[in-house]
C-alpha cells in the first residue's frame, strides 16, 4: 500500500483549519509516503482538489457539510477518508448509493481513528465468548457531557452480541442491596461504568472475569495526535478498497 | 510494644474452628512474640482463657455472642481484639461503660483488619482536600450482596468529610445525558462504582483528579490471611491502649 | 463440540491425586457435558482407562511418566489433553510419529491452560505491527525462582517476531544514565520488567505504546482453578483435531 | 492563609516568557485570591519587584540566575517560591544564612511541585513500615534520558530510610535465575523498575505486598499544569513560614 517516497500519495484536507484538520496536515507533511496537496476550510472552493490532482480527501468538517463534500468528492473520484461525525445510516447508504456508478473507487468512514481503541474493541469481541462476565470503566475528563461514552456503549454492544453468539447468558449476579446507581448502566445486558475526573482524559478498561483469572484491556488515549496513526493507515489503505468501508477495523486486517 | 520471644504475650482465640478464628491461631502460633494459651469456640467455658492467663483475646464469634464474651474478659481484666461484626454505637457505649472502672485495661474493635484498606482510606482522607473531585471504583467476586461495598461507602464518608471540613464544593461535573446507573452511586457527595466478576476477590481503587494530574490509592485482598498483620499488630497494641479503641486506622500511628 | 448431558464425553484423568489433577476431577464432575469414568495416579493400572472406555485423558503428571501414559493413549486410541511439562522439540517428535498410524485421533499438548495468558498472548501478537513500542511487566509472589517469568518471555518473543515481520524496528529509547537494571532485561529486542512481591499471584502486562496513546493487555492469575476452563475446552475440542496440537492458542479459533 | 479577593497577594514571576513562567502567570491570574503585579524575564529589571511591591516572588529562571534573584528577594524583604533546579547543599546554606537577618521572611524551594507526587511519597514513607515488601515502577515517555526517574529514586530512598528506621529487613526474594536486569534497579535496597513508552508522560506506581494483600499508590501526570496547584499553596503558605523551607512536602501539614 505504502508508495513511497518518490510516488508519494497525493492528499487533501478538508476542514484543514480545525483543531483535527490542522492536526492531520501536519501528520501527513510528516509521511514520507504522502504528501499534502491542498488545504482547505469552510469557504474555500472544492475544485482546488480537483487542480491540485488530490487522489485521497480527508474530511474532519462538520455534519451539515460533509455530504457535499462526499458528493464532489465520488463525483470527481477521489477516495476519501472521513472522521466527521454524524453519520446515520441513511447517510451511509447515500454514500454506498453514489460509489455503485464509481467501481474502484473507495470510501472509509470511522467513527474512531485511536488505533487502540478500535484494537481494544477487536480484542474484547474476540475474548467475549471464552468469560462467564465482563464488564467496562471508561474515564475521562470532568467536561464530558455525555456518560457513558461512545465508544464504551459500543463496546458493550459488540461483546453483548458475541457472548450472545457463542450462547453465553448474562453473567451471574449476587447484588440484592444497590445503592442506586452502584452497578453502572446496563448496555446491552453489559455494565458500564463512568469515571469522571479533571487530569483524566480519554480511558477505556474492558475486565474479563471467570474463576481464577481476569482479563483486562485497557486503552488510554492522550490527545488527538493518537488518532493521526489511525488517519494515516485509512489513507494509504482506502485506495486499495472499493466501495464503503465503515470502521477502521475494517481496514486493520486481523 | 513487642515483647520479644523470652516472653510472648499470652493470647487466646475466641471461635477457634471457624475460617477467621483458625485463621488466627496459626497466625499467633507463627508469631515469636506471641503464643495461643486457649483456643475455644462455641460451647467452650470461657473460664478456659482465665485458667490459661491470656492476656489477650482475639474474638472472631458472632453478634450473639460477642457482649457477653466482652463482658466475661473486662471482668477478668482481659484485653481484647475483636473482629466480630455488629458493633452498634449502643453496643459501643455499653463496652466503654465497662471499661471505667478498669482503668489500664483496653478493648479493641475494628470493622477492617486488613492493613492496607486502612492505610488506603487513611491516606485518601489526607489527600482529599488537595483535589477538586475524586471518585471511588470498587470490585469485588460476583457473590458479593451488597454495592457498594462497606469499605468503600466508609471510604466516601471519610474523603467527603475531609473534603467539607476543607471548605471544597463537589467536583465538577458537565454529565447532561446520562444512560441511568453510568455515574455511579452518590454515597455522602462521593461517586462510588461497583464491579462485581468471578475472578476478581476484593479491590479498591480511590482517584483523585485535578488539572493535569491524577492520584490513586489502590488495595488488592486476595485472601483472609491479609487480616492477619493487623490483628496481631491490634494483640501488640492493645495492652498498651486503655479504654475502648474503635477502628485499627487508630493504632497504627500514622 | 459439546455432545450435551444425555451423552457426556467419558474423560479419564492421570495424576489424578496431584493438586492439578484433583481440580481437573472437580472441575470435569462440574461440567454437564463431561463425566469422569477414571482417575489414576501413579501406581495404577493403565488398563483401568480402557476398561472404562474413556475417549479423552487429561494428563498433569510428571515428565518422566509422560511418554509411556501417551504412547497407551495413542495405541488404544484414547485422545489426550497433556498439561505435564518438559515437552522438547524430539518429545513431540515422538508424539507425531506415533499418531501417524491413527487417523482422527488428536492429542493436545499445552504449557499453559490459562485463557487469559493465552488470550493474552495472542492479542499481543496482533496489536504488536501497529505500535511504535512496547514493553512487559509481569509481577508474581515473592517465592518465583525464575524471572523474568517463562509465560512473559514467550510473549516478548512473539511480540518480537510479529514486528520484525512487519518491518519494525525495535521502538526508540532516549536512554542515556542507567541505574543498572533500571530498564529491565531485554528478550529478544523487547524488554521485560520483573515485579516480585508477596501479596500478588501471577500477573502479566503487555504496554504498548505511540504518540498520544497507550494499549495495556494484562493478565492476572489468581489460583489453579483458571486453568480448568482451558482444561475443559481442549476435552472438548480435541476429539474433533486428529494429530497432534501444540499450545491451546490453536484451539481458540480466534 | 488566603487572604481572599478584596486583598489578594501581590505575586511577582520571574522567567515568565518560559513554558513553566508562562503558566504559572496564568494561574496566578486565575486565582481569585492572588494578583500578578509584575512578570519579569532575562533581561529586565528586578527593581521592578519593589516598584510593583510583589510580596512574592515565583522564581522558574536558571540555575545561574536564581541565587542572584534570590539575594536581591531577600534584601527588599519579598518571599520567594523557588522551582529552579541545581539546590545543592552549599547554595541552600548560602540562603539560609541570608535569612538569619530576615525575622520573618520565607523563602520555599521544591524539586518537585506536583502535589500527587508529593502525597504519594509522604504516603510510601507512611505505609513503608506495615509491609514486608515493596518495589517501585516507573513510566515515561521515551524521550527521557535517566533511568530510574529522579523522584522514583527520590521514594525509593524515603521508603528505605522508613524501613531502616522500623527495623525492617529487605523484603524475600526467591528469584536464583535471573536474565539481566529483570529485576530492576536496586536504589537503597529498594527496586526500581522503569518503563520509556510514547505515549506516556510521568507515571509512578509504589506497590507495597504482604501475603495476602497488596497496596499501590499511583500517580499521573499530565502536563505542567499539574504543578500549579502546588505553586499556588506554596505562594500561600510561605508568607506564614520564615525562614527556609525545602520540599513542598513541609508546607502540606499531612
Amino acid at each position: 500500500m505504502t508508495r513511497g517516497e518518490n510516488n508519494p500519495i497525493r492528499v487533501g484536507v478538508l476542514g484543514a483549519r480545525g483543531r483535527m484538520g490542522a492536526t492531520v496536515v501536519r501528520a501527513v507533511e510528516a509521511a514520507p509516503d504522502l504528501e499534502v496537496v491542498a488545504a482547505l476550510d469552510a469557504g474555500d472552493e472544492l475544485s482546488a482538489l480537483t487542480g491540485a490532482r488530490a487522489e485521497v480527501v480527508v474530511d474532519f468538517t462538520h455534519p451539515d457539510a460533509v455530504l457535499d463534500n462526499l458528493r464532489f468528492l465520488v463525483e470527481n473520484g477521489i477516495a476519501a477518508v472521513v472522521g466527521t461525525t454524524g453519520f446515520t445510516e441513511e447517510r451511509l447508504s447515500t454514500v454506498r448509493e453514489w460509489l455503485r456508478d464509481k467501481p474502484g473507487l473507495g470510501v472509509l468512514v470511522a467513527p474512531n481513528f485511536a488505533l487502540g481503541a478500535v484494537l481494544a474493541m477487536r480484542f474484547a469481541q474476540q475474548a467475549a465468548r471464552f468469560y462467564e462476565s465482563v464488564e467496562i470503566i471508561e474515564l475521562h475528563h470532568n467536561r464530558k457531557a455525555d456518560a457513558p461514552s461512545g465508544t464504551a456503549a459500543h463496546t458493550a454492544r459488540l461483546v453483548a452480541e458475541a457472548r450472545r453468539e457463542a450462547g453465553l447468558k448474562p453473567g451471574a449476579d449476587a447484588t440484592t442491596s444497590e445503592v442506586d446507581g452502584a452497578r453502572g448502566a446496563l448496555v446491552d445486558e453489559v455494565r458500564v461504568h463512568s469515571v469522571r475526573l479533571p487530569g483524566l482524559v480519554a480511558h477505556e478498561e474492558i475486565l474479563f472475569g471467570q474463576e481464577g483469572e481476569t482479563l483486562t484491556i485497557r486503552h488510554d488515549s492522550m490527545d488527538r495526535t493518537s488518532f493521526m496513526p489511525g488517519v494515516l493507515l485509512g489513507v494509504r489503505e482506502v485506495l486499495g478498497r472499493p466501495g464503503l468501508t465503515v470502521g477502521l477495523e475494517n481496514v486493520l486486517d486481523l
